[in-house]
């Protein structure tokens, strides 16, 4: 083993994907002092998702003043990759809900900050914008975010206004002209790996505002608003369908704001940052790659990070190893076709989770030691 | 991989080693269809012992009427292998627990079928018996097998009679000479994996003696007769110190009878295996030997299957890969230095032990696919 890369995801509420690497990089250090490691802790677009971009690949963090969810002045940062011709922001970072604290209201929360984060990027000459948009406290349609970089909303007497998700339906027209001069020559992508659509109920109210502090009524109100909104956006040539968009619902409607308001690609997060740290060319004189996540079931093997790892590193013939907290065996049998050599789980003992969370760390360790040992068999 | 043994112990409670070896091998299979595979499901000296061994090797098994546990008359069997030089008896299958039935009386039973099924074999031919041990409903010091292969005891009247563990304490004198003579080209081996001293807190009547039926007051009465028979066998030249031999006290004090009346040798039974089965001229040329057991902990580590094989492996310079129920990593360090390259526990999610042992067959299955599609990455 002279290269090996790791590119696994977070344990969810065990593990952090950072600790992961670490872990497994002290292991594989232990046997092949010499090996060639690369480290890709795998980022959900939610906290954490700078960092990890720039533990992948060098780069710097910024720190700047923007409005937070309640329009209040707070210190936020995004990192600038790629020579600062690539920004990678959080949305978390200015609009997430522990910054919402105990007044979580998703009736008036705002997404202005985040797009005064992109607004910052552009401005220093970034014409690629990264955007991950886990973790939000928002309904806003992403209203917020798109006003901040020159989108104008106007209300039913004419006046400019910024909505939030409990003012959606005052809405009378949308000029987009500002935003699109402003962003002529930059590219926005948004890692979305959820495929809820606007409204309804799989959409973004009823899926996702309880827990945003929502009340039952709260969310009738948030969901006809986001319906509202959507009707009105679909207006814009070639949004016909925005509502129904695979994503439109993610982070509080923001999907559909950044996809109809700003032209926001919306993209699966792990080839986002595949491309990002340039996967394809790492894979080159690689012998194996360690992916995992917490548990791997039939929905690990659509489009999410080890179906994604694992259909690149096929096609470069390399193999892929899988470690994970849980594996449903029985749902997974089609990884091994899409490039997966194995799986295994660090379980080492059989335990309720209640109590092997405890020993995460210790049994992805053993686990690393374990499958190096076989591995070094013959090699 | 052109070359794999296969010796599992079983998986307590979960799955034979029998069980084991076939899922094992239909794994290697599918993986390298042309692979020589020798399968040795460790037998444990109890229940199945007899088949374990005519799996791995040649034989025949034997099937004749001697007395059970109650003196009554039932069907037993042996095994005879090496070309009928070597006999392999089960003493469960003359005194087992499941033969006691409801009126498991340890003070009564006896191990006189057990010698039946040795003179049976020795009168075919056979010059060496392997005895296991495990799961005996008697608590008789071997006196009963001793008595049907010769030995003479006699009460305080001088009548010669058949001790059980009930009257062990009325024996005056004890006379092998015909027990010798017949025995005299014969090696008697004896697969004893326990330590226990023939009596006291720690002896045959105080530890098992329950589980065999014995109530209070009768563990009492055992336990003192036992010590009354230790007492006795010790005046034996060369029997000095054999209530405290390790294993004295195994199978009710057989193990004592059998040490001190008919020079039988105890040897942990994993030894006797790999003996019988030729272990180390298998090893020649052989690529890598998967061993496994039920719970792998510090323990596993001293004279028992895992580390009995990895000794010999290790000699070889064959990796030994060891599949397990649970791993007690923190204790089984000292493994990879016996000659263990890997331990994987066949847990793949995280559940307590009354739904995991559910799954076994199917988790170890999953395990070995995995484990097979990393060694096949450079083979």
């Amino acid at each position: 083993m002279k290269k090996i890369i790791l590119a696994p995801d977070s344990f969810k509420g065990t593990m952090s994907s950072l600790e992961i690497c670490r872990i497994m990089q002290e292991e594989i250090r232990k046997v092949y002092p010499a090996c060639q490691i690369y480290s890709i802790p795998v980022a959900d677009g939610g906290e954490g998702t700078v960092d990890s971009f720039l533990h992948a690949v060098s780069g710097k963090k910024i720190e700047i003043t923007v409005k937070g969810p309640h329009f209040e002045d707070i210190r936020s940062f995004y990192g600038l990759i790629d020579g600062g011709k690539t920004a990678v922001i959080e949305m978390a970072a200015a609009a997430g809900l522990p910054l919402a604290g105990d007044n979580s209201k998703p009736m008036s929360t705002t997404t202005y900050g985040v797009g005064k984060l992109v607004k910052d990027a552009v401005e220093k000459g970034a014409n690629k914008i990264i955007t991950g948009i886990g973790g939000s406290c928002t309904n806003d349609g992403g209203c917020g975010m798109a006003a901040a970089l020159g989108v104008d909303f106007f209300d039913y007497s004419g006046e400019k206004f910024i909505p939030t998700g409990g003012t959606l339906n005052k809405i009378k027209n949308v000029d987009v002209s500002g935003a699109q001069k402003f962003l002529e020559n930059v590219r926005l992508i948004t890692m979305c790996d959820v495929n809820n659509p606007l409204y309804g109920k799989n959409g973004a109210a009823y899926v996702f505002g309880p827990q945003k502090g929502a009340d039952p009524d709260e969310v009738q109100i948030l969901d006809s608003n986001l319906q509202y909104y959507g009707n009105l956006i679909e207006q814009i040539p070639g949004k016909k369908d925005v509502s129904n968009y695979p994503g439109a619902g993610a982070a509080g409607g923001l999907g559909a704001g950044m996809y109809a308001l700003l032209n926001a690609e919306l993209l699966p997060g792990i080839n986002v940052i595949l491309d990002v740290v340039h996967f394809d060319e790492l894979l080159e004189n690689c012998d194996l790659v360690f992916t995992g996540e917490g548990r791997i079931d039939g929905q690990s093997l659509h489009g999410k990070v080890i179906s994604g790892i694992a259909h690149r590193a096929k096609l470069k013939k390399v193999p892929v190893c899988v470690v994970v907290g849980d594996s449903r065996d029985d749902e997974i049998a089609p990884a091994y076709e899409q490039g997966v050599s194995a799986v295994f789980s660090i379980n080492r003992r059989s335990l309720p989770f209640s109590e092997a969370k405890l020993l995460t760390d210790k049994n992805l360790r053993y686990t690393m030691k374990n499958i190096l040992g076989l591995i070094s068999l013959k090699n």
